[in-house]
C-alpha cells in the first residue's frame, strides 16, 4: 500500500499547487519577500509608514454559499466572496489589508476546481492590493463529499494605533448611514437555500421573474468589498466607527461596534428591500425579525458619523461610485448596546 | 421558517463563543489590544524590538488526523497539534510567533467539544507564548458528518530581516541535525488510518504490543513545538536552514531549505525507526520509498549547521531538554535540492 491508494495524490497537489503559484504571484506587492513554495509566507512590514503599527487580522469561511457553488459548478466566485468577506472585516477598524492566505480542504483534489477558486481569490486580492501570501491546500478523503470542499480565508491588515476606528467616540444624535451590499454576500444560505431548493424545488437554473435572473445568479452575487469607496476617509475624523453586516444581520453585527448605553434606532422605511429578500421572505413566510437577524436587507455596511458629517460621508462615497449610501438611522439613549427597529420598508 | 430550523443555531454559536473567549483572553499577551468579540483582532507590534520587521505567516490544517479524535471521542489533542504546526513552520524561517487564528467548521456546533478544541489551541498557544487573537467558528449543515468537523489554523510571526533563516548559506558539507518528532505529528493519517482501521480492523481501544499503547494513544500523540528547543539559537550564527518535516516527510521538505545543486545525503544508519513507524510498516507492507515520503520517521525537525557547529547546536538542544538530537547526514554537491538516502535504519 502506498499513499495514493490511501486516498492521497501528492502528485495531484503538486500539480495544484504549481497552478496556484502563479496566481498568487499575480498579487504580490512589493512587501512581499518569498513566493508561497517556502514554509511560510515572508511580508516586509514598511514601519515608515506606521508610527505605531497594529496589525489587524481575521479569519472566515464562505459559508454555505459554498452549496450553491457546487450545485452551479462555478468556484471563482466563491473566493472573490472570501477575500472581500476578510477585507471588509478589517476595514471596519480602519486597517487596510496586507496580505491573506486561504485554506482549501477537499476530499479530492482537482485542480481544475482548485484553480479557479484560488483564481478568484487572487482577483479580488490584486483588487484589494492585498497580496495572496500563502495557504493549505488539504485533501481529506472521506470528510468531505465528492465534488466539494470548504473555504476558509485569513487576512491581516494594518492601521496606525492613532487612527483604529473602535467606535468609542460613538454617542447620542450620531448617524448611521448604510452602503447598500450586492447581494447575500456570505450570509443566510442555509436558510435560503432551505427556501428554494427544498421548499420551492428550484434549481440553479430555475429563472425567478421577481428576480429578473436565475437562483443561481441572485445567490451567488458576489459579496463586494468596501475598500474602495472608505479608504479615502481612514485617515479623516469622518467615520466614528463602522459595522459589516455579515452572520446575525445588522441586529447582531451593528451592537458591536456601539458603546454601552447606547441604541441604534434603524428606520426601515429609509431604503428598499432588493427584490431577492423580499422574495425570500414571502415565499419561506419567514418573519421580520429573524429576516434581520440573518440577512443584511441590503444593506452591507454601516457608518456611524456625527449628523454634521453625515452628507459629506454620503459625498465620498458617491465620488467613488458607491451610489445609493444614506442616513439609515441614528444612535439614542436606551439599554445598550442594542438595535431598536423604527418604520416599515416602503412596498415594493 | 426561521434560521434555528433551517439547521443554523445562532444561540449555540453565542454560547460556544462565550466559552471561546475566556479560553482565547488566556493567552493575550500584552500586545492584544482588543478581545474576540470585535470583528478583527488587534495585535500591537512592537517596533522597538524589530529593526526591519518580516511578517511570517502560514496556514494549516490538521488533517485526518482529525478522523481519530473524532473515533477517540478525545477533542483537544488536536488544538495543540494545530498550534504546533503552525508555530514550527515559521519558527524554520527564523520567526517566533506572535499571534494565530482558527478556523472551525462543523454541521451541527457542539459547545462542549468547540470548547474542548479551543482549549487545546489555547493551552498550546500559552506554551508558545502566542495570543489566540481570534477565529471563526462556522455551522455548516450538510457540509460535516455528524460529531465530525474539519479544522485549520493560521499563525503571524515576525523576524528581524537580517535574521530570516533563508537557508541561502548553506553548502557543501554541512551538516544536518535531526530532531526527534513526538510521533505522527499531523502527517500520514490517511495511509495509517487505512492500515490500522481497514486492514487490521482495530480500534482506537486496541493494545498493541509493538507499541505498548493502544491505537489511539499512539495516533493522537500530539505534534510537538520546537520553539523552545531552537529559540535561543535564533539570534546567531548557528542555523543556516531548518526544515519542518510535515506532509510529504523529509524527501519532500528537506529540498524546500537547499539551494539549487546541493543535495542532502541522509544516513538512515543514524537513527532507530520510531516503533510506531516501524509496524506500520510493516503491517502495511510499506515501501520504504514511500514511507519516507509520507511519514517523518522519527526525525520531526531538521537543522542544518555548518560541521564546525553541529555540536554546539546538539549541546544547546539538549540543554533545553532537545534529547537526541543527533547528526543524520550532510549536503554534498549534486542535482538539486533533493534527498538521497544511504545506509540502513538500524534493526529494532
Amino acid at each position: 500500500m502506498d499513499y495514493k491508494a490511501s486516498g492521497v495524490d501528492i502528485d495531484a497537489g503538486n500539480e495544484a499547487v504549481r497552478r496556484i503559484r502563479g496566481l498568487a504571484r499575480s498579487t504580490f506587492t512589493p512587501a512581499v519577500l518569498s513566493d508561497i513554495g517556502s514554509f511560510g509566507g515572508l511580508f516586509r512590514l514598511d514601519t515608515g509608514r506606521f508610527h505605531d503599527p497594529v496589525l489587524v487580522a481575521s479569519a472566515d469561511g464562505v459559508g454555505t454559499k459554498l452549496k450553491v457553488a457546487f450545485m452551479a459548478g462555478k468556484h471563482d466566485s466563491v473566493g472573490v466572496d472570501l477575500v472581500n468577506h476578510c477585507v471588509n472585516d478589517i476595514l471596519v477598524q480602519g486597517a487596510e489589508p496586507l496580505f491573506f492566505l486561504d485554506y482549501l480542504a477537499t476530499g479530492r483534489l482537482q485542480p481544475d476546481v482548485a484553480e479557479s477558486i484560488v483564481g478568484g481569490m487572487a482577483a479580488a486580492c490584486r483588487e484589494n492590493g492585498c497580496a495572496l501570501l500563502g495557504g493549505e491546500t488539504a485533501e481529506m478523503p472521506g470528510f468531505y463529499a465528492d465534488g466539494e470542499y470548504d473555504l476558509a480565508g485569513f487576512i491581516v491588515g494594518a492601521a496606525d494605533r492613532e487612527r483604529l476606528i473602535t467606535g468609542r467616540g460613538i454617542g447620542e444624535g450620531d448617524a448611521l448611514i448604510g452602503v447598500p451590499s450586492s447581494g447575500m454576500h456570505t450570509n443566510g444560505y442555509s436558510l435560503a437555500r432551505r427556501i428554494v431548493f427544498e421548499q420551492l424545488g428550484l434549481g440553479v437554473d430555475s429563472h425567478v421573474g421577481e428576480l429578473s435572473t436565475t437562483v443561481g445568479q441572485a445567490l451567488l452575487e458576489p459579496h463586494r468589498s468596501y475598500l474602495r469607496l472608505v479608504r479615502p476617509m481612514l485617515d479623516g475624523e469622518l467615520i466614528k466607527g463602522m459595522a459589516h453586516i455579515t452572520g446575525g444581520g445588522i441586529t447582531d453585527n451593528l451592537p458591536r461596534v456601539l458603546p454601552p448605553s447606547t441604541v441604534a434606532r434603524v428606520d426601515l422605511s429609509r431604503w428598499s428591500m432588493p427584490p431577492l429578500f423580499a422574495w425570500l421572505m414571502g415565499q419561506g413566510r419567514v418573519p421580520l425579525d429573524d429576516m434581520l437577524r440573518t440577512f443584511n436587507m441590503g444593506v452591507g455596511l454601516i457608518i456611524v458619523t456625527s449628523p454634521a458629517k453625515a452628507d459629506h460621508v454620503i459625498e465620498e462615497l458617491a465620488a467613488r461610485g458607491g451610489r445609493d449610501a444614506r442616513v439609515i438611522g441614528d444612535v439614542i439613549a436606551g439599554d445598550g448596546p442594542a438595535v431598536s427597529y423604527t418604520g416599515r420598508f416602503p412596498a415594493a
